[in-house]
């Protein structure tokens, strides 16, 4: 599917909205994902209006395409609505838990895939944000998310404005593994990453950033132990608040 | 994209190997999907032999399709390739949080729904095994999965052999939201789920189940309270386990 052999991740976007049509066929059909049970345990919410967009953007960490993309989106795991549902038909439910978020967690992230394929495919560009589950405090707040719903992921979504070159991806054999898990040799780690090591862009990468190894990047500014570490526990006090953890 | 408006759960397959070159065609062009700081934090385990799905059965409580299928998949969240290419590179990582954990899942789950949506659009037919991460530990001790990596979607894969009627899906004014959640009213329930509940087919279950409401056939007998807080012990444990608890 050469929308998908294609992809690339859209930053920048033409000063051009998505009609409501348009983005609610897409919406549509993306619904036709897998779904536990077909409980379809997700909402997703849409942001047009730019002064919402300012209020979400700190959660962000002030990305510009938030801001400056027509159209935004957050998909949540969303427990709350079919809770409703079971109370208002005498069914006791129990879902306050930790495996339940992991049903709804894994409904709303097949949803988010499925709908960025269908938009790439109908000509729009999209980003994935992965800073929702950084603060979803902040996002809960700001969208006004009632217990039992989780913002997960985010996507902005508009018409592309740039064609960045496609990003390396690691060699098929360093990913699937025949029959059982193979763990990795130090001879693997290092043919696995040759390629990736070896583009001029992480050179340069390594360069700027003043790093003796390019997973250096990672590990001392990107994705720092005290930063994950931190998150981690605003991620499972908002499990806690949002009622996933009895 | 007909392949998705269209889409059916299929699960049952002809007697018709997937060739190695098409499955890892597919695979390869799965990989596309976005990934956090491309860092590509997931395996996939691939199971052709008829005595590992025998091994697998128990894990997915004996559902037909794994064993009959000629491929299945476990999609995994894998933290231990990149903590271990970290390690060689001088570079101490900072994974073993739930954080990392959701970003691996994430990750995996993206590549999940693109490689499903790869396959059906070559033909193939696929089926969500939601029991994954019901029976984690032991998925990981029969695929020998060491530490940071876990199982979160098993996908058994062939050439259709049915074509059952697709399933209901909720309104779209059910699931999205314009600019903040506006919570669900009693008769927003009602409207929402009156589709689902006049269906014949879903009439029939309540009638054979014995019970009351539709929505009783989740809480009491298909996703119970019983069930999901014993299941998510095991899972908390197996995140214990393999590491991402810090």
């Amino acid at each position: 599917m050469d929308s998908i052999k294609n992809r690339r991740t859209i930053r920048k976007y033409k000063q051009q909205d998505i009609p409501d049509d348009l983005l609610n066929g897409l919406l549509e059909e993306a619904f036709r994902a897998p779904t536990m049970g077909n409980m379809q345990l997700y909402s997703v919410i849409v942001t047009r209006d730019p002064a919402m967009k300012e209020r979400l953007a700190p959660a962000h960490f002030h990305q510009p395409m938030l801001t400056e993309a027509p159209v935004v989106l957050t998909f949540c795991a969303d427990f709350n609505r079919f809770v409703k549902w079971c109370r208002q038909r005498k069914a006791e439910p129990g879902y306050d838990n930790l495996l339940s978020f992991m049903n709804a967690s894994i409904d709303a992230i097949m949803l988010t895939q499925n709908f960025c394929t269908l938009a790439e495919a109908a000509g729009l560009g999209t980003c994935f944000l992965g800073t929702t589950i950084y603060n979803p405090d902040q996002i809960i707040e700001v969208l006004n998310l009632p217990e039992r719903v989780i913002p997960l992921a985010t996507i902005t979504v508009g018409y592309p404005d740039e064609c960045p070159p496609q990003t390396d991806r690691l060699p098929l054999e360093g990913i699937i593994h025949q029959e059982q898990y193979h763990d990795y040799s130090p001879e693997d780690i290092d043919r696995i990453y040759a390629y990736k090591e070896s583009l001029p862009e992480n050179k340069h990468f390594v360069e700027i950033n003043h790093t003796e190894t390019l997973a250096q990047i990672f590990t001392d500014i990107r994705y720092t132990k005290e930063g994950n570490e931190a998150m981690s526990k605003v991620l499972k006090e908002t499990l806690r608040k949002q009622r996933f953890d009895e």
